[in-house]
């Protein structure tokens, strides 16, 4: 079978055959498969062994006929190689045993060397490059949500610890930035130089900030991340949920592909960014419960909108989660080809 | 001294000397008088003692000076009256031990009688009404609100089972919401008979739906509520969070003033629901812990955003969270009064 890059020429507004679709975490604990793996092994051992990482990596490609796959990993990981004390709590999220609360803790913290210290991930994305026949997103988290595991120690409702800091103490937050920035542009550059052929930045929790705090806070340690991106022949995507004012601010990033949630309809998140951008999103994943004819009618007023202009990828607005069935994803996958087959003639 | 209409002539767009002011949640575990309250009774018990309820619902008015007054309550206060066996467990929030699953736990929801059923509240309504010398504001919480607690059985992240039961049992989902709707509007109709002079309806987690989604399964219910109050002399409040893609569907509603989340900058949510509604907002309650300057800073683009139309009420975004320090909130009440003063001149 011969490589599918149509994921690629869409992230590059090039002429597709079909749009191509992947899933925010495709590889998860919807798959009997994968909670097989993870009786045996925790999220981070399971990183740690390439052989299993690439295979689950694998596994969502095939069962559901995607156009992408993307390194199964965490956003935590190349923080704890950074000398963050992280546990991953299942169901719950990272915990972090040393906050950062001052400049002595951003000052500790070491700059990160993909191949010296997370040799496995890069094996990994190694592996995957020879197997895979499609292209393989690598990822990293965004200085603002990463950030914010690190300040809060944990997953956070209101952010208000971290926010406190950008607000109270910006000498702090800025050395932060900086810091997560150089580590975000070493790391997309090694797992690009170990084979991947696009990265998407999950900034989650970004969508807490308004606009304005956006633009000062956060703003310029994201286009300095993307700028230096722009030298790796890797298209790149910026996600987060409740985004939808910050698009305003996004349009000025130097990014390939702007991920939407579902709350934003992508002709309105077209008239926000210009069409200088590609496109990915963005069922709402809480439909992937509804019976059939529900979700196909909104994912069809989904793909209208988006191949309204060339560069649109399928996704989801936000992840998969357990309740979901692999067989409602598998249609979809076929569902989306087919349709925008027939619509790309 | 006389009473103090400002807040009332906002919301109709009528000419103020200076802006009002209230805070969500303005009376609340940040004030050490508050706490020493709940040291003696649960959340459920103080509305249960008019007295009680009346003095905790006056002292952020005398504290912070603010123009408006919100009954001290909570949402699921008329839900319990319906039959649904509620608890609200501190620091976490509602818990329902019969969640809504069928239709017949709908058909069981019993219509609320406020002087009935709730004949505390109301008597607490009446007392506020002759002690406070500013607008008493009434509320409710909406339909798609509360019956994510009804159907979720407590708080949730993402609404999954909510959302099932919209796409997969649409007669149940509007029939619940034809409950709940008639119950709304019932109470409100019987808070501002005792006195209440406005009504906020907090939708607060209305923002997890797309803009299509929230028109096919809630913006019926929200149009039969609002069309239903515009019978009362008082003004009427929507309010919700991450809500910045419903207000292009929100401006069809009959509603006086629009409460905007912290994300929405003012002139954007202006831009999207026109000059016909009075507008409600929006500081980020997490700078209430930023330093001064930087608090002043950011009112003063509120302000200035807020003002370029009649029909503006200063608020927070989203409500007051114990950390923040009651003097800031009195300083912000300050500040805003004559600041607005100045340039209302």
């Amino acid at each position: 079978m011969a490589f599918n890059d149509t994921f690629l020429r869409a992230c590059r507004k090039q002429p597709v055959e079909h749009i191509p679709v992947w899933y925010m975490r495709q590889a998860g604990r919807y798959q009997p498969e994968y909670r097989k793996v993870r009786e045996k092994y925790s999220l981070m051992e399971i990183c740690e062994i390439p052989d299993v990482c690439a295979e689950v990596t694998i596994l969502p490609v095939k069962q559901l006929n995607t156009d992408a796959a993307i390194l199964f990993s965490d956003i935590m990981i190349p923080v704890k190689a950074m000398g963050v004390d992280v546990d991953i709590k299942g169901g719950y999220g990272p915990v972090i045993a040393n906050p950062i609360k001052e400049m002595a803790d951003v000052t500790r913290l070491r700059e990160l060397d993909p191949e010296g210290d997370l040799p496995k991930t890069m094996e990994t994305i190694r592996i995957l490059k020879r197997e895979l026949e499609v292209p393989l997103i690598g990822f990293a988290g965004a200085p603002f949500t990463l950030a914010s595991y690190m300040i809060e120690g944990g997953p956070s409702k209101n952010y208000y610890k971290t926010k406190q800091m950008m607000y109270s103490a910006p000498e702090v937050w800025n050395a932060l930035m900086d810091k997560l920035g150089d580590m975000i542009i070493t790391y997309m550059k090694g797992q690009v130089a170990a084979g991947a052929q696009a990265v998407q930045i999950f900034d989650s929790w970004i969508g807490s900030l308004s606009p304005s705090d956006y633009r000062q806070y956060v703003f310029p340690t994201m286009k300095r991340i993307f700028e230096a991106l722009k030298e790796i022949d890797a298209p790149t995507i910026y996600f987060g949920i409740n985004t939808g004012e910050l698009l305003t601010v996004w349009k000025e990033l130097p990014v390939s592909v702007i991920g939407v949630d579902w709350r934003v309809p992508l002709d309105s998140a077209r008239e926000r960014v210009g069409t200088g951008f590609a496109l990915q999103g963005n069922l709402d994943p809480a439909l992937l419960l509804a019976p059939w004819p529900v979700i196909e009618q909104k994912a069809k007023e989904i793909l209208d909108m988006g191949m309204a202009h060339p560069g649109y990828i399928f996704n989801l607005g936000h992840g998969i989660f357990p309740e979901v069935q692999g067989e409602t994803l598998r249609k979809l996958t076929e569902f989306v080809h087919q349709y925008s087959v027939s619509k790309l003639k």
